[in-house]
């Protein structure tokens, strides 16, 4: 009989060196059957099925290292069910923290990842080599024709994407179809529509909906949190739209109890976000430098089959970070300013044609140091 | 012009008294708006749609507690928006807390809550007054005989309702098909059907053919596990099946930042949940007991015109904890035990209708008491 292939999951926990054998045996309970082993009589079940404690370190500080085998079949290759095995009851454990993972080829391969990833999004935007500039279309509450008008500056300026906020949904003030088609209407002459990524929001249905809506306008771009509409529907959206490029989005994601680096990373990737947004360090949010560099690599590292996702490294940047942030990451990367860039009211234009032109100066100048 | 109605939502915080007025305005305009205001010119959207704070109390240590007003038209009145609203961003602040919320009634309304929760339970149950019983079937990997052998014998130990443990899910070894069928034709002779609560997952459209299989057997109730599958998916599910009673688990849910009351109590009731299970204090997970007493309070306090959510409080139950359960909840909750009764192997029956037993003595001593 083949043994079942297994996920690699490291959680760390609480324990005391007389504790954690137990407390990991636990987890690898608590992660696959949830009941006591005594009280299971079927003898596969107990091989094949029930989480195995595959290693522990420690890690100081009252911290250890568990390492967990978890069956693959227990995901039935489906998004949440692989998001309820990884923590769904750990997630209520207030000292556990699932801080690490590896899936095995069949897993990854039943996923499939990104349609374009790093590769395809150059490639759709004819930008080869240097980094990637983004911006944000905000407020929310603003009526559809203001959002378009602020879209249209910021292509003016130069930018390569141009994602709505994630707070953008179907609100009356600015409903997806009439910003959408407003946004559209004035990327269309300029050769643009490429660059808009609409936010979507809302059930299964609603997603379509409105991919259907981008597609009628030339629209071939999203912007989505997949843990706003629920990893199954994020995953099932890719799947169905092989010409729509994907940029996912952290709301919702939490902090530190799923570490970045997995779930931003590694497993929003799995589900098929070409690009994935993230506060960058130094910004408004808590990421240190560590955790953003290993964010980025578990996006782009190589991990067979997946196509590498684009990091977007964002959450209150400013043109006097993309030195730094070029640096930290490389040219495989998106800058996305939003606030900073919108701060310039009327020389919007400008203001982006500066950050456009910053990106060009320091690619060129990193990618000579490299040669 | 009718001003917008506003969501009370109350966020714990690390700060300061003098860095706290600036904290608190800076996560308005994160949980709105999310850009410098200076940059926004459109005066409605100023008054309108900018996050609001309303007040900021001390609650000792370094931490505040926030109140904001959101407006209620950013949510765009869907599941997955309202979280976005509610915590999107915030989630990705490590020190950022979602301990309370208030919602107003047009939204309320709009979101419509349990289509049957306590009373509704109690009618179709035929149980009216003492607290109801419940147990799992598990463990994953187990064939779908197997698991519908275990739910018989339940029923025939007199519990009220036999759910799927959550970790079930579309699987190789019991495929839902298979499973519901197989638990189904144990349970039909025994006039049992609305007993059973299969465990659904997957996409909207996966959730929607599982419920029509269970349908067509008869069953009429589902175990949800909302953030697994998305709110978007869960609530949109409970509006089209209004004939279904349906089961909150909390997997996925995490712990304390969105305060377990909130989550589990207040928006899972919200979006639809008939009853909702949580880790009662002193089992396998960290809540305390004043948070499950919150919990039961949020699941069922009067909140027109939600209908109430049933408390089920689990998570490593046993019968020697019913007195104690009973006690701190009252009559109107469903206890669930599972692994402790799976123990009993052979015996299961006699400790189903133990426990079963148990719950009525100690419900007619409670009431006894009280009148």
């Amino acid at each position: 009989m083949v043994p079942t292939s297994r996920i690699t999951a490291v959680y760390r926990v609480a324990a005391t060196a007389s504790t954690v054998d137990a407390r990991a045996q636990a987890l690898a309970v608590e992660q696959s059957v949830e009941m006591p082993l005594e009280a299971i009589s079927d003898a596969r079940v107990l091989s094949e099925v029930v989480g195995r404690v595959e290693g522990i370190d420690e890690s100081g500080a009252g911290q250890f290292l568990v390492r967990l085998g978890l069956a693959t079949e227990t995901t039935g290759h489906e998004a949440g069910q692989l998001m309820n095995m990884l923590f769904g009851n750990a997630s209520i454990l207030d000292d556990v923290a699932l801080v690490d993972l590896d899936l095995p080829e069949d897993l990854r391969r039943s996923f499939a990842g990104p349609g374009h990833g790093v590769d395809g999004i150059r490639a759709r935007l004819g930008v080869p080599r240097r980094a990637l500039t983004a911006s944000a279309l905000k407020p929310q509450g603003l009526p559809p024709d203001g959002l378009g008008d602020l879209a249209a500056r910021m292509v003016e300026g130069g930018l390569d994407l141009i994602k709505d906020d994630h707070g953008l949904a179907d609100q009356t003030s600015a409903p997806f179809a009439a910003r959408v088609g407003a946004v559209a209407a004035r990327l269309e002459p300029m050769g643009a529509l490429d660059r808009d990524l609409p936010s979507l929001s809302g059930n299964l249905d609603q997603l379509r909906a409105q991919l259907r809506i981008a597609a009628d306008h030339g629209v071939r771009g999203a912007l989505v949190a997949p843990m706003v509409v629920g990893l199954p529907s994020f995953h099932t959206l890719v799947r169905e739209h092989p010409d729509v490029i994907f940029m996912a989005h952290p709301a919702l994601a939490g902090v530190s109890r799923i570490a970045p680096p997995v779930l931003l990373g590694s497993l929003y990737r799995l589900c098929g976000a070409d690009a994935t947004v993230f506060p960058h360090h130094g910004g408004r949010f808590g990421y240190c430098p560590e955790t953003c560099e290993a964010l980025a690599h578990a996006a782009r590292r190589t991990w067979p089959p997946l196509a590498g996702c684009l990091p977007v490294p964002a959450g209150g940047m400013s043109l006097e970070r993309v030195e730094d942030m070029l640096t930290s990451y490389g040219p495989d990367v998106m800058l996305l300013i939003g606030g900073a860039l919108l701060v310039a009211g009327d020389d919007l234009v400008r203001e982006a044609s500066g950050f456009r032109h910053r990106v060009e100066q320091v690619t060129e100048r990193l990618v000579g140091r490299e040669a």
